[in-house]
């Protein structure tokens, strides 16, 4: 059985196509700019060289999954010699509210209802929306999963999903935490408890999604019971843009200050903040570190206070869990830095934990970065969440 | 020496007279409605039955304290026979912001730093002000010395302090973390210090303080590293009426719905959250947990997220300072909330913190809390951040 997984966002669409005999991935692609001028279509497969660009004018999603589904076709880049080869598509939802704790075969009850979760993550809904609907023009007949970021986290107990705010903001708009990145913090941790040969009901894990968005979850005997992004992606850890937790009174003050509305200061929040609004530098972490190295005190202090939070939430969690097995990096900055997981899971015995040096000097593969002699287990887990989607799919239409 | 300790609101005043040669409390009082119809002055004297209560107009802070010093002079609920005896008046002042890092002689420059801090703490700074200016035109030539909640907290480094926003709102407005109730984190680490027969040089200790308003601080060899509250007083635990943490998201998110302003959504976080928002019953945690004890679900929450809330907190600190010895209980909720203070610090066993649940149940006095082999001990101290006014004040002025 061969499925496409998409990732519709905006303006812009990943995908990949994965033959689940072997799980084995047949080609990937990005499409960038859809609807805005110089819209274009890159596609590689492992094991050939170069890759198929199309640079052409797609006006929707509809135009651009056309494009994808010919270069999926196409005999050197592609992945299956016909359409009639795609079993299935996956499609990842960001946002399913209370609705969905699973993923689902899409039918017109779970677009509607998908519709009705758009209120809550208004950039990205509405995009998913156009991907499904775009699919089952082009593909009819064919069966759409949606997997949603937000379904592994609808275990949590309510005294971790709800805020200290009036109770009708709860009932009326639905503002309670949902967390994201499910499908990834889902992922890591069943592959955790894998590495480890034990079962994943018998541990807790501590989950560390750190890219350019960042989210940590407490997963108790394979369910979550806390994460740290909300209502939307914006709170907890400090992430590229997004200023994570802060006090919420600065929002008004800052509104005032600067004469903003209430747009004004949800951008300065989401797209000015983060590492790149404390240093000015940069969003990407990299750059972050290289400035760090080179003496920049703007830099230096926004390192220590990102790895700062995330030990805060490590030990958080692992106190509302009274424990923790095994605490697993992944994602961007949890796969490739090095320097970070030291600076974060160092001088953590209190809980247990006894970094490896040497062991953790790797990038991007699975790894245990703890010392043999350390109670709690830190890991290396490249994250997967096109294949979690994948299997999801599979499950429901096999 | 005798001291006068004066904790000024925008309407009301705290007032102690304390003799600092036996740190005795010579009589107590508070004045309401300053400034409004039915301005009232009630005073007590330990030991004296019944008490003082002036009933009169007072138009503002200047006449209240006159009436105030009429009181302490009063020959039976009074503490002095002549003004005279009156050596030095300490000023509780809710923000010092960067400026203060310790206790001061108020000058004019003193009172100029002061007003600029307003500011940050545009409800309280003027009140304490307005006490200070009265008791330099009733009491002249008395020395006034400010202590600051937020000085204790001013350790911290910028890992701490800083949040996750554009660096410029730190230079151009001063937004970041300071903390307050530091006099009272100051006092109860101090004793907790004691009581354990130790250096506090040599302690890592938690300090809870759990009143109306509720913070917790890292303290850290004497010297906090990190607290809960933050730019103000809204940030970290679920208070009376306050939010607390929360995805900063939610507030454009809330002002769009509800058509609110800065203004608006401020009060909504500051005066109708909390568990009073939460659960529509009132913001005193006593009616809540009748209200839980009658199996309301609302209530049962509330609670639950108020607990783990504090609980994740001390997760937290016990990561960032890699290790906790102690952990203190105070103010309102901490030194009388015998069923809180067990779900809080009951399946902390991760950390090392067993509980006693029968040296538990027990109010208002310092006693050790946690059992015997406790690795973690576990202290109730009341607080008391009069005397620790009074003792700046007289370390100040002998």
């Amino acid at each position: 059985m061969k499925i496409l997984v998409l990732n519709c966002g905006s303006s812009s669409l990943k995908y990949q196509l994965i033959d689940m005999e072997n799980e084995a991935v047949l080609c990937i692609g990005l499409v960038e700019r859809i609807g805005i001028e110089g819209s274009i279509l890159t596609q590689k497969k492992d094991g050939v060289e170069g890759k198929y660009v199309k640079e052409q004018p797609m006006k929707d999603h509809q135009d651009a999954i056309k494009l994808v589904l010919e270069g999926v076709l196409d005999s050197t880049y592609g992945g299956v010699k016909d359409m009639a080869e795609i079993d299935a598509v996956g499609h990842r939802v960001v946002h399913g509210g209370e609705k969905f704790a699973s993923s689902v075969i899409i039918t017109e009850e779970v677009e509607e209802a998908m519709r009705k979760c758009s209120e809550l993550a208004p950039l990205h809904n509405p995009a998913n929306l156009m991907g499904i609907d775009a699919i089952k023009a082009v593909l009819p007949g064919v069966p759409n999963v949606g997997v949603f970021d937000t379904a592994f986290h609808q275990t949590m107990p309510a005294s971790s999903y709800l805020y200290g705010l009036p109770h009708r903001l709860y009932t009326e708009y639905g503002v309670r935490r949902y967390g994201f990145h499910g499908t990834s913090h889902k992922y890591v941790s069943q592959r955790a408890a894998a590495m480890l040969g034990k079962d994943i009901a018998d541990l807790k894990i501590i989950t560390c999604h750190l890219g350019n968005g960042a989210s940590i979850a407490a997963v108790d005997g394979g369910k979550v019971v806390d994460t740290s992004m909300g209502l939307t992606p914006l709170e907890g850890l400090i992430m590229g843009t997004r200023c994570g937790d802060i006090d919420p009174a600065i929002i008004p003050f800052i509104m005032k200050k600067e004469n903003l509305d209430a747009d004004g200061v949800d951008k300065l929040m989401n797209k000015e903040s983060g590492v790149y609004g404390m240093t000015g530098i940069s969003s990407d972490f990299r750059d972050i570190s290289t400035a760090a190295a080179e003496g920049n005190q703007k830099a230096i202090d926004a390192l220590d206070a990102y790895h700062k939070r995330v030990k805060k939430y490590i030990g958080a969690y692992a106190a509302e869990m009274n424990g923790v097995d095994a605490i697993v990096f992944t994602a961007g900055l949890g796969e490739n830095g090095i320097e970070d997981r030291l600076a974060i899971a160092s001088n953590l015995e209190v809980l247990g934990v006894k970094m490896d040096a040497e062991a953790n000097n790797v990038r991007g593969k699975e790894t245990v970065i703890s010392a043999a002699d350390s109670k709690v287990k830190v890991l290396l887990i490249p994250t997967n969440e096109e294949l979690m989607i994948a299997r999801d799919t599979l499950e429901l239409v096999k």
